[in-house]
């Protein structure tokens, strides 16, 4: 009978209207029915993207499409900068090295955003350099990057393409993927578009088409040429998985109808509570500059397992957040505001996080961070 | 209002009780009540496929296991022999010429099946020959492979593996994964599983897990050892896709409950009564060998268009059945026979068969695939 919240930065709650739409009775994945479905999805997709190339759908986890990104658009021995500031940047540097890419890296300390002129610094002294791969944000650390500004730099390039893991970031804060100049854009299902996992997402830009159309590297269930043709016909190469899709244009209408703007404000707005919470609690973010709206990451007070208050927020209260990844594993812990979470899922996991800091020994004023919460929502509406 | 059946070798119909399972809120991957499913689908995985080897599951269609078949396996250079009889066995050959794999085609003409002495002899003949590749049954022409035979023959060849796309054929027949000695198997979850699509599984055996230690071809998110370090510990190496395993939890127990060897013999009088309706109307089985228990191909009469009798039952009538694919494209039409297929959609599709076939000019007794079928049902419980 326990009621269950589920605040991690993916998967994100999905609607029970999206849970009943996926729970039709399945239909050909080449029928006309699919068809009409997908050229809606299609259109859907581009206002989510702010595109207007066409945005190709794999089933599969983000990572699937991170890796199209990376053996679509390169050759054998080509030199790929990576922006590495988390768990998700690591990732970037392991499916280049995977494939036989030169990776050159800019590190960065986890919790710290990347200043552009680094980048612009790299692509001087190596014009060679053909992608620079990087995220919106870093899920594992919570930190926004400045897309628009490094966006812009590449932009200047004609031999180099920029690749956004924006997974957990799209449709969550503002990314118009072509006015950014955005060349491949990556996308996941369960984030703020409120569906189960299974689906991933990518737009490819014009400049981004000639890459692909150039790549030697090996290829073939993540075919971009292929799925290009395939959604032009509104189908996709293999079997769609017909149920997520379904549940995608629901999802995407509900997205419309809302507005994107209104739906970047809601994010926030949620974030800013979390956040003046977190403060009034005490606590301190993990992201030392540039925190996301769409995630606030959280440091375990001295003394605290982060773990432990993951733990023991799922186990006692029904309220599952993230803990940390990699090296923050243990001193940090996550909270989403992506997609499908409103005013009270905040406020009920504030108050969760008061009850069992107190309970681990933590001295704090029970109710301070949900005031400070309510502060912020009812002057910020 | 109109009520639909979805008669195609995939996706085929999902139990209602599935598709609510699969409505249910969303987990999270990495919690203890999703690695409690994931432990109970990991034994119910074993029995379908007959098997003491661990399964993998991947986010993909079944081609993205396919292609992780070839990756984790072999390095470049390395020698294949595809069995390629149809639509999906050209797939094993592009896959491995993705990926720079010398392929040796044994070519068989649509509709026909292999004599194993074949694969003997081109083993005897290149002996560096490093995986066979095959289909259990090719979908595309509904023949049945001797994939026991092949299995013997390939047991003896210590540096060989083979490789069985099972993907429409698991759960549908008889195919003892460990008592055949096949190596590599993979199944999908839109077919006998009675899932939506979205989901590949991957056994591997104890001789094949040696030659994915030695593969040197790139690969990444379907990386078969990273995935089998995270299912021993209950999670997925990514997000897994949480409500489509929450539906294979169930259909795995719907299996169990009735028993592998009741749902074989189903199979087969669905498609024993499929075949007598066929013959019974004068039209004649694309199959000219070992047709398949899991779907029936039927050669459209002279002068009619298959596609157009795929139509007319899909927009008169509410029944999808599949049509042709490549070469036999507007030649056959496809009756699946997988999974949540009842006696009455089988009587169904036969009756709206007739129905259309009549309409089209074709002379037949209205009645005379039913009866027929329904002499089958009767005699053959």
């Amino acid at each position: 009978m326990e009621k269950r919240y589920i605040m991690s930065p993916g998967p994100t709650p999905v609607p029970p209207e999206i849970l009943l739409t996926m729970a039709q009775p399945i239909i050909h994945h080449r029928g006309p029915q699919f068809k009409s479905i997908l050229s809606e999805v299609r259109e859907g997709l581009k206002y989510v993207f702010q595109t207007k190339n066409e945005v190709l759908i794999f089933a599969s986890s983000g990572t699937g499409a991170m890796e199209g990104a990376v053996t679509n658009t390169l050759s054998p021995g080509d030199k790929a900068l990576v922006v590495r500031g988390g768990k998700f940047g690591e990732r970037w540097t392991e499916i280049c090295m995977a494939y036989g890419i030169k990776v050159d890296n800019i590190d960065i300390e986890w919790g710290r955003s990347i200043d552009p002129d680094q980048i612009q610094k790299r692509l001087k002294k190596d014009p060679g350099i053909r992608a620079v791969f990087t995220q919106a944000h870093e899920t594992s650390t919570g930190v926004k990057y400045p897309i628009m500004e490094i966006g812009d730099i590449i932009h200047k390039h004609k031999n180099t393409i920029i690749i956004v893991d924006a997974i957990s970031a799209l449709g969550a804060f503002d990314i118009p993927v072509d006015t950014w100049h955005l060349d491949i854009v990556i996308g996941g299902s369960q984030k703020a578009l409120m569906l189960p996992p299974g689906l991933s997402f990518v737009s490819v830009s014009h400049k981004a088409w000639k890459f692909v159309e150039r790549s030697q590297l090996p290829k073939y269930y993540f075919d971009f040429l292929k799925e290009r043709r395939a959604i032009s016909k509104n189908q996709g190469a293999y079997t769609s998985p017909v149920s997520l899709i379904m549940g995608l244009k629901e999802a995407l209408n509900m997205i419309k109808k809302e507005g994107i703007e209104a739906i970047f404000n809601h994010h926030k707005r949620m974030s800013a509570a979390t956040k003046a919470a977190v403060n009034a609690m005490g606590l301190k973010l993990y992201s030392k500059e540039s925190p996301s709206e769409a995630l606030t990451a959280i440091e375990a007070p001295e003394g605290i397992d982060g773990q432990k208050i993951v733990s023991i927020m799922r186990e006692k209260y029904g309220i599952t957040v993230a803990g940390g990844q990699g090296q923050a594993k243990g001193k940090i812990f996550r909270i989403s505001h992506m997609g499908y979470i409103n005013t009270f899922d905040i406020i009920a996991t504030i108050s969760a996080l008061e009850l069992t800091l107190k309970e681990l020994g933590y001295v704090l004023e029970l109710g301070s961070g949900v005031k400070a919460a309510e502060e912020v929502l009812y002057h910020k509406q």
